[in-house]
């Protein structure tokens, strides 16, 4: 641990910010935190971390805060207006937001609390709640180096491969990037799997034929695995895969970028949520397909 | 070698055909072989292939005929008709399609075949020339289990993965759901990469943060990096993955399968076709994206 950065702000302590939060306790920081939902704190205060009862409260006494939250809003919530983090944090404080969010906001918050002598990193991560649990996320982080090399350490607690991909917005614009790829390996294990048992294949079998090749996805492997299996359970939310889809459409349209791909995968995921599958896993898209879709 | 079959006839030595020839030459079978251009027969014959004038010469003198063409039509000329396999053939014999071809003409000549005493599996294979050079190619086929197993030897000095998927027409339409999940992958690395050079990102750098997690597909790790070099010569060319694409989106429609992936695909491969990309590696879509595509 950096002796300089000894008390860390956690907020946001939901199945994947649990799981962070812990490893910088076990690394040696002392941890104040704050969530929605007070229950979710109980494991982190039993073993030494430290209830503040709200964001503003964090802020102004930790060194530096890490926000994890769902949504863009609620990260925007978080940071600006009068019981926000940018207002309420000492000058020289380092905000990171690990939420997937949008690449302008963290430009705007970079922006915002640049003004005020505040840092701010974006930083999301990828490897889902195992990735979180056993510290081998990916994080990929937007901001200034001198920033990302002072938090590097807190990273190391998280994560496995961890990237400073550019300014303010690059861990953002990274994390779209990595969600772009996704919809397409997603989309492609679904239509084959469809395809196969349409043509009165056993698509398990399938699999074993097109999984080692140049089909092979991390996608097909093990969400396939989980259609046959007909395990719908999250492994990772329809709907915050639909809200990434989301962002990444809006910030392709600014970038002048025509992504046909994107925009169906996008589609079919609010198909989904309109459907109320938003709480299971994104391999639900199966259903849409095998139901027939719009 | 199988010492019931010694005499194999094989038609069609392009990159492929003549790589997969070439190991049923080793494993000491003799070997009749025909393709429209002799000059690429010229290396086979002087390990010991013989000629034949015909796909008809071959087709009488051999217990079994291979077939390893670029089209359906190609497929279909070879097969049918009065210079074809079927009609010179002598009962008992097994004739098998190895060319990425239709299901329902695979089932064609299977029932064509059959009525004539002469037994047909269709086998179509993936992993590419590397694949067929090394002899590691995955077999996908169709047809009768006892045909299948008295052929398996043949398999297996060409291949390494070799399964029966089903009847007539399922090595086919196997290969159909390998070529979707392919199409969903590439578009899904093809949009990544313009998304992020589009955002201002280093897309080699982001390659590193995204290939290994759940966005990881062979498609974003092989054809991504030849994308980032500017290396669009063909792995597998346009016209080829055209072709497939096409058969894929006629057979799920005739499945009543609404495949809006494949469709999107098969409409992006079409455009590069006409525009003269045909024969250039499939990784040249990345081209069709980055000067804008209607």
């Amino acid at each position: 641990m950096d002796k300089h950065i000894d008390t860390i702000g956690f907020i946001g302590l939901g199945v994947m910010g649990g799981s962070m939060a812990s490893h910088l306790l076990a690394a040696g920081y002392k941890l104040l935190v704050n969530t929605r939902s007070p229950v979710k704190a109980a494991m982190l205060l039993e073993t030494g971390a430290v209830w503040r009862e709200s964001a503003a409260h964090v802020a102004s006494s930790c060194a530096v805060v890490i926000t994890m939250v769902g949504y863009p809003a609620e990260v925007e919530g978080l940071y600006f207006g009068p019981g926000g983090l940018i207002e309420n944090a000492r000058p020289g404080t380092i905000l990171i937001d690990m939420s997937t969010s949008s690449p302008d906001l963290a430009a705007r918050i970079y922006k915002t609390a640049a003004a005020r002598g505040i840092r701010a990193l974006d930083a999301p991560v990828s490897g889902g709640d195992l990735g979180a649990k056993n510290a081998t996320l990916t994080i990929m982080a937007g901001g200034d180096s001198e920033v990302f090399e002072q938090i590097r350490p807190l990273f190391e607690a998280m994560g496995k491969t961890i990237i400073l991909q550019g300014g303010p917005g690059a861990g953002q614009h990274t994390k779209m990037a990595n969600q772009i790829a996704i919809a397409g390996s997603l989309l492609g294990a679904v239509e084959s799997i469809i395809y196969a048992e349409k043509a009165g294949l056993d698509p398990s079998k399938v699999l074993v034929s097109i999984s080692s090749g140049s089909a092979g996805s991390w996608q097909l492997t093990n969400n396939g695995q989980k259609i046959l299996s007909e395990d719908f359970s999250p492994g990772f939310y329809v709907k915050h895969f639909r809200k990434d889809l989301g962002i990444a459409l809006d910030s392709a349209r600014r970038l002048g970028a025509d992504l046909p791909l994107l925009a169906l995968a996008e589609r079919l995921f609010a198909t989904l949520e309109s459907k109320g599958l938003g709480d299971l896993g994104t391999q639900v898209l199966y259903k849409l397909y095998a139901g027939g879709h719009e």
